[in-house]
């Protein structure tokens, strides 16, 4: 008889590994179904601010595979609006609801990826289901926000709460769709995955684009007028709104897991090993926005929610559950993204994460252009480096600019992974010809100027 | 009394070499004369095709720095239009020609920078002074031409010989300009820098922009009309000719270094060791198109005349000189150009120097998208690896793609200069967002089809 694989949670991570153990395993030595609560498969929630936008036409654009496709081509059982309301590790089952029928059943399993990704961060005030008050996290939360952008009265103003990732692109595309956007946040700046002093870039680039920023603020409630969304208020003041976006981060999803006995660590996400088991449970992998992973420069466990690493894991996880070999040596927190025609991207650690990891460091920023200045279309950028003091260890990477920018973090992340030092990148052999770079490309005179700079400090 | 440093050849290595120099000592303890012969300092021959193609509009947008800026923000002596006819290392001095005065004087040095740079290659055909016939290497030849170009007659049919870098872009230059445009070369394929199967890619999309590509075929002289070129006579017949342009190689310019009994390697360039000094001759120090360096993958040596390694050369030898300490580690052979929006970056070995190099390999050739395959723009990229067995350390990477392409290979030389293997590429945190690749970036789905190739081939 197969063994039978149940896969708790059916995006990216926990259908990455379904699809890896049934490339290895067949359906006569492993059975292999999948539950997932909502209404879709592998989707991209990334995608989710350019749908909104309008950059994206099709809301089916978003999903890479349906569940047919899995059935058919993979012989993957993934069973849509089904909820797995329990783990009983003694017993090796899940006890599952159909949130369509409502019948309630159990299903036995020799292995189980648990993959139930994150949960949006919803203060007191953002439970109350106000009319007009969304998130951004699933495709339904997609599909609601449109449609109460497309019915009437139509909304004008939008309030985003929250300047992460989510929230500076939700800002933008609502700008985009014509309506009027503050962006509230409770720091001195948005976009605190970068310093302050590249923050400040973006800032100012959101404000020149129109949209209203308005930091160091805390939202304390919500007021209706006419059973809808009127009025933000903040420790700053009332702030009008006909439509609200939460941009409030999320965290692990791990409800179940804790029912069920499963080790968190510090951040809150299931703890995993190298190869996304989970330890001291034989059988029991997890991978995705649930877990916690490895930060290699600063050592320390962290949550970073991202489709790239739940992909990455969902993979190793069936990997060694077809038989095979892989794991997963944890992330350098890369991120890209882009306001308008700014691009932002970060690599490693910022100065308060390197102060708070005990390194000792310098930093540089250093301003040149994406091709050689006399090229046509070259656009100013700036490279921030931190480099440990005193060899020269690059810790972390930031870049700002406006065009060909943010995708220039992959050669400083790869260095980064690597542990190179400044001095070292100062030799690397970067792609050059004037429409592409100047002679000395942007991360090249970073890391001359951070080999300056250490090398005065070492006097 | 200052000691003096003599530089032969003001162009990238050159005058990096002096600057840097310069910020270390400063005019008390050390003068510093450059002697060049042409008519400029420090110019981009890289941006020659942009400028020919009226992209650039000004030659001078070409010259990052003129002697005047040495003379007075460096105290840099540079003296244009003199040519070193000879170099005395038992008397240490030049001798040096003054080409418009005629004059010659010696000049006396106690550390020396060959910075001669390389000499367009030219077969017998190529030498007989036919109008209409030049090459690109420097900014006087770029004057001519495009006199040339600009006087009646006014040229129609325009003739690449060599399909390499500078033959491709000078087609796409001339093209721009309205002529119709033929390429010649001697092998199947032009852009020999990479594997025929990606040529092929790049061979495809000149012939659609309308160059005509004809290859396997090889030059054996030209013929004139009315006292300009008419015909290019070749192996495979003759192809009508008003404007030929040499895009044939260049080596390295080492008639001075031989007479002086500069040490040469196997590829004709002077040696260096890891300090840019040139072994065994005291003081004086080598740099730029002229040397020949290490190729770290191969660990043979290589003569690649580009900017980007004459300037971090020159670096090196005058961070030395002025007392501090640097190294030039060799390259990787990494480098980028586009044809139109076709995008090509390369880095390490291709199939053929890995064979020759000795070691064993697997290719891979993976198809992807710049951006998500939702978000608009994806442009197709296809992405080669080249990876030793049985382990996979990365030997070679080849890209080619519509956009967004040519500069991804940055992140495959950071991981190749560090002897990542294609099965820890594959856990690479590169950037992830919609705008700027798929949930797997390009780079990373040609990593696990390596591996995936690799373990097949282990079986």
């Amino acid at each position: 008889m197969a063994e039978r694989l149940i896969v708790v949670g059916g995006d990216a991570a926990g259908m990455a590994a379904a699809s890896q153990a049934r490339r290895r395993r067949d359906p006569a030595d492993l059975e292999i179904v999948a539950f997932e609560r909502g209404h879709f498969t592998s989707y991209s929630a990334c995608g989710i601010p350019y749908w909104i936008s309008g950059v994206l036409p099709e809301r089916d654009q978003l999903i890479a595979r349906d569940p047919a496709t899995f059935r058919e081509k993979f012989d993957i059982d993934v069973r849509l609006r089904h909820e797995v309301t329990a783990i009983d590790l003694d017993r090796r089952e899940v006890l599952v609801r159909d949130l369509a029928g409502g019948a309630e059943v159990r299903a036995g399993f020799d292995t189980l990826v648990y993959a139930t990704g994150a949960t949006p961060v919803r203060p007191g005030w953002a439970s109350g289901g106000v009319a007009g008050v969304f998130g951004v996290q699933t495709l339904d939360d997609g599909m609601a926000l449109l449609n109460w952008l497309e019915r009437e009265p139509r909304p004008r103003r939008a309030v985003v709460v929250g300047g992460g990732y989510i929230g500076v692109e939700m800002a933008e595309a609502l700008l985009q769709r014509g309506l009027s956007v503050d962006l509230l946040e409770q720091a001195d700046q948005p976009m605190s995955t970068v310093d302050p002093d590249m923050a400040e870039l973006v800032s100012d680039a959101m404000r020149k684009i129109g949209i209203g920023i308005r930091t160091g603020l805390t939202v304390t409630g919500l007021q209706e007028r006419d059973g809808r969304i009127a009025t933000v208020v903040t420790t700053e003041g009332p702030v009008p709104a006909d439509v609200v976006v939460l941009g409030l981060g999320v965290r692990p999803n791990t409800a179940l897991a804790e029912a069920a006995g499963l080790p968190l660590g510090p951040t809150g996400g299931v703890r995993t090993d190298r190869r996304m088991r989970v330890p001291g449970v034989p059988g029991v992998w997890a991978a995705g926005d649930c877990v916690e992973t490895l930060h290699r420069v600063s050592g320390m466990p962290v949550h970073i929610p991202l489709g790239t690493h739940a992909n990455k894991q969902g993979r190793v996880a069936g990997i060694n559950i077809g038989g095979g070999y892989a794991t997963f040596p944890g992330v350098i927190g890369t991120a890209v993204t882009k306001v308008c025609d700014l691009e932002v991207g970060r690599t490693g650690l910022r100065e308060r994460d390197a102060t708070e990891a005990g390194f000792e460091f310098i930093t540089v920023m250093a301003e040149s252009t994406s091709r050689a200045g006399y090229y046509p279309g070259a656009r100013p950028m700036t490279v921030k480096l931190i480099a440990e003091r005193p060899d020269g260890r690059l810790l972390g990477a930031q870049i700002v600019g406006w065009s060909e920018a943010a995708k220039r973090i992959d050669a400083l992340a790869v260095a980064l992974w690597n542990d190179m030092t400044v001095d070292e990148m100062t030799s690397l052999d970067l792609g050059y010809a004037p429409p592409f770079a100047p002679v000395w490309d942007p991360v090249l005179i970073a890391a001359r100027k951070a080999v300056d700079t250490l090398t005065r400090s070492r006097r």
